[in-house]
């Protein structure tokens, strides 16, 4: 059997060392030169405020607004048909509840008697999130964001989207975040939104921490003023989505294409990768890639983004598992008959749909899980949006009289080995030590 | 009664909004010039990989390196006294006990009936910790960072510090690093050491993250890389360290002392910072800082520090809390009498010491809290070093047929509204629709 047109197929077993770094790689980011094109943007921000922000504004979405960041209760509520209102209705539900449970437990342990350590969880004051627009209308992501902002406790949550042609905000996006507690909308997307809420402007507070997906420039933004004098956190650095589909013989073609495809058709620079368990008939998923692909509207999108994707035939599960590992993807999906037994030896994914009735687009929109995920491979290092993420944790610790007289000689002992005398003499001196 | 001459004073409710912003200022680091510095040393050690590392380490520490990076197997067990094994065995046990209840449960929600949502935690299998060395000795910090890393079970534990003069490894450093898990030691310190660390060299394995505090340079280092080719994320920009003391009348001006001048002794730039509440004799406490000052063996360092550091009067607990909350401090001392009464107000703090017997040193040593934390005002949306520091999340949803039954017609309806006609079809070819 020929390997499809559509995919560029690899046996597992055959790759040399090289070939494999190669294999793994994403589709490479320039970001020198989009850090040269945003940086003017950032600073410009930064003098200028409020102004800078409609300039831009006016220049790349050709939208000429009065005011850039407005109070959310001075927007009217959107009237929306009822089919769609149910069905954002029915993801926050989810979303909210998964991310309740996140909610951590307080955390009190005595180390030694007297001596009592606990972790408390505060709100991040002041956060700003980031919801794409341009081509696609994403309030999916917004509830994505605002959810764990809102259930966290943050006072302002700064909601920046880009603005439609006649200045006004998606009503399915100003639905969602009236609905998840949002504060404030900055009607900007680009740099420019995101310069603005990390220095803050005449009408956009200043944040403290920048969440959520973005183009190439909103990253560079991101990046640019995470090593500033903006003081500002940011979630994480993210690059193309993408998506690793791991097949067994039984997954049925319609549903693999069409997996592949929801990852393909997100755009021209997503990567899509496909591992084939032994008894998968490639060239029956090509050709069923290739008939859903035409009947989509994205379908020059997705054919962009299949150009650069590829399928890797693997011989045993522990050869799957490996090299989903390796590649570490945003999402991985586990379409085979024992799913469930493939977790433990997972590692390195953004977000896993497991077995056969879990496509990702559940996990894009509504089965609970948040869809800010870490991309490019960074899921090696980083986790996906939480309610921890828009919380920070203080540790405390209080002894007793008693709890420093225990602990107290071992400290000083460390202190006069590192030559900090005035550590070891508060210490000695409480405890009328010499 | 006069203001005391070490310590500018000024009185809270005075403070005009501009003047209040200077205040909470922390003295400015030029990170352009770093930066600068640090640039060529990161490329060269990613081109030249040890040959580089050994060149600085020549240059800078004055050390000449047969190997750059060795296994700690290979390493001999230091000898040290009894007394000095047995304090930081103390501080081991009470670190380990803190954080393995921070050790996550298992989280799984089931959003609808047939829709499971769950959150696993796994380790960040390759990590770099960087322990300072130069002037002091930092054993402790070697424990801060090897502990929770060897909890998290992270297979790669590199841990770079600056060899002595003779080119070996401080010996109470490798004791602590060989009793965590410790699996590499790079001789080496600086910006060197954290570039072999991220890009990886002959004898360093690469690792996905680093974390650890550091001087300028070390931080200019990791900045710098965390938004570069190399993949790698750092833990969180650190400045300078610091400690705000909120003091009643009751608090004993001894203590007080000691606690400003453990802090000021770390570094001529550390910051320290006194609130004190009404009743403080504030020359009193002036007078007792001079006389410990001139006892202290580093009482040059601690007096530059104490240059830039200041008192601030303040009439109540609320103005007091809100100070705090504003400059957010590294270390927190709350040495009042109703110590306990306070915490829920405290925000924006890396660690907090609460009550009359809990000096800064205990949580620098051994209560158990650990001692990495963010500082320069960072402590507003950064959390300090935890198990979590070493961990990243994957969440995972597994749908039965009735699950996406359940909830794929919300999931069809919100793909429509965001024109993403794949993400659609993925579920509506498994359930048959249209």
């Amino acid at each position: 059997m020929e390997a499809p047109t559509t995919l560029r197929t690899y046996q597992y077993s055959q790759l040399s060392p090289a070939e494999m770094k190669q294999v793994l790689a994403r589709p490479r980011v320039d970001f020198t030169s989009i850090l040269n094109t945003v940086s003017p943007i950032v600073e410009n921000v930064r003098l200028k405020g409020d102004e800078a922000v409609k300039e831009y504004t006016a220049k790349f979405d050709r939208v000429n607004l009065d005011t850039v960041c407005v109070r959310i209760e001075d927007l009217p509520d959107p009237v929306l048909p009822a089919d769609v209102t149910k069905a954002f209705d029915v993801a926050y539900d989810n979303i909210r509840a998964f991310h309740m449970a996140q909610q951590a437990q307080p955390l009190e342990v005595e180390t030694m008697p007297g001596v009592r350590c606990r972790r408390v969880s505060r709100p991040i004051n002041h956060v700003g999130v980031y919801v794409p627009g341009g081509t696609a209308v994403l309030p999916s992501s917004a509830l994505m964001l605002s959810v764990p902002a809102a259930i966290a406790g943050c006072s302002t949550i700064v909601l920046a989207t880009p603005p439609r042609p006649d200045g006004t905000v998606t009503p399915e996006v100003l639905y969602c975040a009236k609905k998840a507690g949002v504060t404030h909308i900055l009607k900007a997307g680009g740099a420019q939104a995101v310069a603005a809420m990390a220095w803050g402007t005449g009408s956009c507070p200043k944040v403290d921490k920048i969440l959520g997906p973005g183009n190439q420039f909103v990253t560079a933004a991101k990046m640019l003023l995470q090593n500033s004098e903006a003081m500002v956190a940011i979630d994480m650095p993210a690059g193309p989505s993408e998506v690793l589909v791991i097949a067994d013989a039984g997954a049925p073609h319609a549903h693999v294409a069409a997996d592949l495809l929801s990852q393909a058709e997100h755009g021209p620079d997503s990567q899509v990768v496909l591992v084939a368990l032994p008894g998968v008939d490639l060239a029956g998923v090509a050709a069923e890639v290739e008939r859903q692909c035409s009947a989509l509207p994205r379908n020059d999108t997705a054919r962009k983004a299949l150009g650069h994707s590829y399928a890797v035939q693997v011989s045993s599960r522990a050869e799957a598992i490996a090299f989903s590992n390796a590649y570490a993807p945003e999402h991985l999906i586990v379409n085979v008959e024992d799913a469930e037994d493939w977790l433990p030896g997972l590692d390195n994914a953004g977000s896993v749909f497991l077995g056969r009735w879990t496509p990702e687009s559940v996990g894009d929109y509504a089965s609970g899980t948040n869809h800010v995920l870490p991309t490019y491979g960074y899921a090696r290092m980083y986790s996906g949006v939480s309610l921890d993420s828009f919380q920070k944790r203080m540790t405390v610790q209080s002894l007793t009289y008693e709890g420093l007289q225990l602990l107290g000689p071992s400290v000083a002992k460390m202190a006069e080995v590192e030559g900090l005398d005035a550590h070891r003499r508060a210490v000695t001196l409480r405890l009328g030590m010499q």
